[in-house]
């Protein structure tokens, strides 16, 4: 893997909204990609970007992007390589259109992460996934393809779920307290969330449940086989502005101490392969002492947001242990799994 | 039951804190208790209340208190019917030595929450539990008696649950997200909880299982047998000021469609002679057809914050069902279940 | 003035946004006004208010509205008295419409408040303004009329300001903390506002500062003369619910000492007409003597909302003294100054 | 200035407190200090500083740290270079124990910050009252000396008027909507600030008018001749983690276009010297031209917290302009402000 600076020209489908800021500043001082294209709506079209977004992330924006023009969502002029933080309501057509131009699509959206021939790739567990490309070339006749990452919150729960996979996962209760940055800009009213939470978010239990068995799922004759685990989730939104916190028990199939959870949490690491990519946090996972540990407002930054923390672990009166997790829900969960994504093909030369 | 207007003196101890300023202000103008006396720590003793105490509720300080003279924490003087809002860590001693002077002890301290012979009351739920203080008389030789109501979290847990005792409760998973005011006054600092959420309350998930078994536990042999219900407890802080939101999933002995469930919360109602009790509200339990609630902002001051809501019942797929709760922490879990038990004790006679 | 009970029909335009529940809210159980017509946009016409509106106050749904059908916005089968809720991009028109088919449009939008023959009203200081009805009907040619009330953070300034009226206003300058239910709903994203402050409200303070004079100006020849006050205002958006918290220097023309105004804040009340209405408050203004008061979650519902509180006056080193005032921004700054405007009529045998 | 990289020991007293914590965050990694000596109350004496102090930032704390062991606040074994983020309770006497047992003790805390001998040092702004030094020698005998920085809202303030010095400022008044970081921890309680505002800072505001014109004084005779402009502040606390918000009106002497004043903005740099010190922005003040900003989310980490926004600058009907200022309150107003005097006084050879 001996991949040139700044040698790959990338670009942002929905590069106005709020996924996209991030994976601008994320792909800003890239090793690797070379952000040379955006694409945004029909109003955004062929106006300055600074012109077209209202820049709403703390981190200043690039300044050689302010100038660049923004394109039309369509294939003629972008690069192979495309990151799509466009909202589902359009991002099924769109990021097909690309895959069957040639264009590799590093996709957030929702739409296609359940096709059975589409990767939901999270690097440090189930990198193998990437097999389905070659059905996926074969069923749909491409010459590009789409590979997708989870919804955020099914991204932290299976990080955190993870290092316990070689204990059997039998059974998984989760509570989400999920963060606002999660519902896009203008996304939840702050009428509905100042002094308040809101025990409900539309479509996210189902997400979870189903793509956290395709994430753990195993590649069988070319398919995934979904994880057998039962998985019960209850979300809602909290005043918090980035950082999803899940409250975890779990089942699991063969009996283990305490400090046995505690050793493989500790000693978690993703394969060696990804350990070593741009973006990939030393830790992936790490888990922390304190008894009131991991919290948005202290945690949620560690390694550029790339980590999930927990901590908590402690026997649960009715399935095996309960813990905490914590992750950056738009980077972590977000516009960083996407570009993780794309570092991870880079290295296996997909890209 | 005829009890005349006014016609009961009480007295308030640990008055100048935060749950006793929520009894006093349920006390005044109540229609059979006289507040006639008020006690707190030694810093306050021989002042003024309105010197005393720094008032810290929406609700205005009620005029007459304002000049009342706070006394000691001790019998001499003391009405017969107490309300202790005492910090744990001095109500064991003082309510023992005021249920010893023959004071009636209505008490919202843990610390006697779990002794055998003391009701853990929640009128519309175990009311046959106050025989337990024939026991605690012979035992302790008190001419008084000590009645306790659980800890905030574990009132709404057991109120939203008892509709479903009669499907036989096997198992639940609950994951709470608490107001601050259920930490008293200063309770959390606002460093730790604005835009934040704390996954750690102490003691919190120990007392919510063991309280809940114990108020659903059966009498035998004039003593309460815990109820066998598997329970696991998750405990978080949220910065909303009142309401406690609880994530639930029960399990169930039989097996009961959606539709007997929900007329089963609908149907709820306490036994007839507590739905007349001044501040019982007329539903203890509603349940909310929209798809988003109960939040705390929109429903937590239903029926004066006495009615616990619920809503979003729906299949588990790990248990059998999960639904949300929501009740006032201050008020239907604290203050106001403390009232509701002195009047139930009224009503049957005790006092 | 002998109004009897439940005697005028009321209806509301704007019925299913913030301000308009608001109104229904303050109507129903009104012991004048039986609300009896329902009025919204295209999108809400003909069908059920329960289905058309989602409701968003604490406060429940009164429970005969449900079952009204929302109407258009045009005067054919309209009551004579009518609310307006509307917002300013359709209000000016609207109202101009039922004015001119003979309806009293008492109305919270911005669009007539600086006409010069329309009253801009707060009972308790300018009732003489209604007055300028008559050159109103005589211009205008309508059998009906317009009675506005002024923004939010004018009646709260206003109201704070009146009882130094005597000592001659010479300058004001004032910072508004302002409450995100002041922008409706969905009004402030919470991504704009949660852990934030946003020093700007587009138009806020050109409003305060012109809404102001006239509100305090004199009727001259039956137009208003407007005050020759000089008014700075500087607009914040806060994250708090309800409830508006004003910082306040004034400039008075003649030399008062500190004792005179705290005595003329604690004598204020308006007009005894004024009094007397339905939704007037005994005290209109109340000066609190709390250092640290007022404060929105503490003193935002006194009196229903409709009183303004007052505190910390002392010397300002720059214009002569300074203080602090906090209103109800959707009571007495909207629904409640409007609802007092009509019942001022009322009594004044205008409608 | 040739200072070789850390050659310069130094010690932090109240190293466990808030400021303490900023200050060895902002030392850990510097080019000139080596942090080798850590200071705290009697409780936290000869413990580990890891197991004294409970660390409660979001940068993780420095590893090396953990393991020091803290001093007692007395001199023996101190280096010569002190910072104090001691709480005033305490500070004076530490202070001068100090100074007198010759260490040069950069102050964050009040107690000197008004002696006629104790230099309020903002390097951009008065580097020349560092001469007062003298006068401190000469008066005390002390072999080591005090230097101070102003109160948080002071230093903010101060920087957002200096560009306009050049005016001639006659008169400001500000209103502050300051972060609960600035209270410390505990500090304010939560139940005080979720969703509210208070409008009222303990001593704040006779701290800001009084400090502002000693900070803007002349030097004559080697004595600080305070600045005679007019100067009334309003301070109020919000919900807001960091940053405090500052909301400004300025009467200047001579007459100017706005033209002028955001050149003058847009020019404005500290003197050359200043601005090669490691911890000084490349901009100490610049300039937002959006019409909502700055903001306390968006902009207050700018230059890692060490430059103060200011925007919306326009006409002011009252003085003659006004505008909005933010600068991070713990660092440019605490921590980076004490380590940015002591830059100063090691490049003038004074350390």
């Amino acid at each position: 893997m001996t991949i040139s600076s700044k040698s790959i020209d990338v670009g942002v489908l929905g590069a106005t909204g709020t996924v996209g800021q991030e994976l601008i500043t994320l792909l800003d001082g890239h090793p690797w990609f070379n952000l040379t294209w955006l694409a945004a709506s029909q109003r955004s079209e062929g106006r300055r970007y600074a012109d077209a977004a209202q820049w709403r992330l703390p981190a200043s924006r690039p300044e050689h992007i302010s100038e660049m023009i923004v394109n039309a969502c369509a294939p003629p002029g972008a690069p192979k390589l495309i990151f799509s933080g466009l909202d589902a309501s359009v991002a099924g057509d769109v990021e097909a259109t690309f895959a069957e131009a040639g264009h590799t699509v590093i996709s957030n959206a929702k739409n296609h992460r359940m096709d059975a021939d589409v990767p939901l790739l999270v690097p440090e567990i189930n990198q193998n996934h990437l097999e389905l490309l070659t059905n996926q070339s074969n069923q749909r006749g491409w010459s590009g393809r789409i590979v997708t990452n989870p919804n955020c919150s099914t991204i932290i729960l299976t990080m955190a779920l993870a290092p316990l996979l070689s204990f059997g996962l039998r059974a998984v209760n989760v509570t989400t307290l999920q963060a606002i940055s999660g519902a896009g800009y203008p996304g939840v009213a702050s009428l509905d969330i100042v002094g308040n939470v809101i025990p409900f978010i539309n479509g996210e239990e189902e997400k979870m449940e189903a793509e956290t068995k395709k994430v753990f799922g195993s590649l069988k004759d070319g398919a995934v086989r979904p994880h057998d685990v039962a998985i019960s989730a209850h979300t809602t939104r909290v005043p918090v502005i980035n950082g999803h916190t899940l409250m975890i028990s779990v089942g699991l199939n063969r009996q283990a101490k305490i400090e046995e959870l505690l050793r493989t949490f500790r000693d978690f690491s993703g394969p060696p392969k990804v350990a070593t990519l741009p973006n990939a946090p030393k830790n992936p996972v790490i888990y922390l002492e304190q008894p009131d540990r991991p919290q948005p407002k202290l945690d949620v930054e560690l390694n550029h947001g790339m980590t999930v923390t927990v901590g908590r672990l402690r026997p649960c009166p009715l399935l095996d242990f309960k813990f905490v997790a914590l992750g950056h829900n738009t980077i972590r969960g977000a516009a960083g799994a996407a570009v993780l994504n794309a570092e991870l093909m880079c290295a296996d030369g997909l890209i």
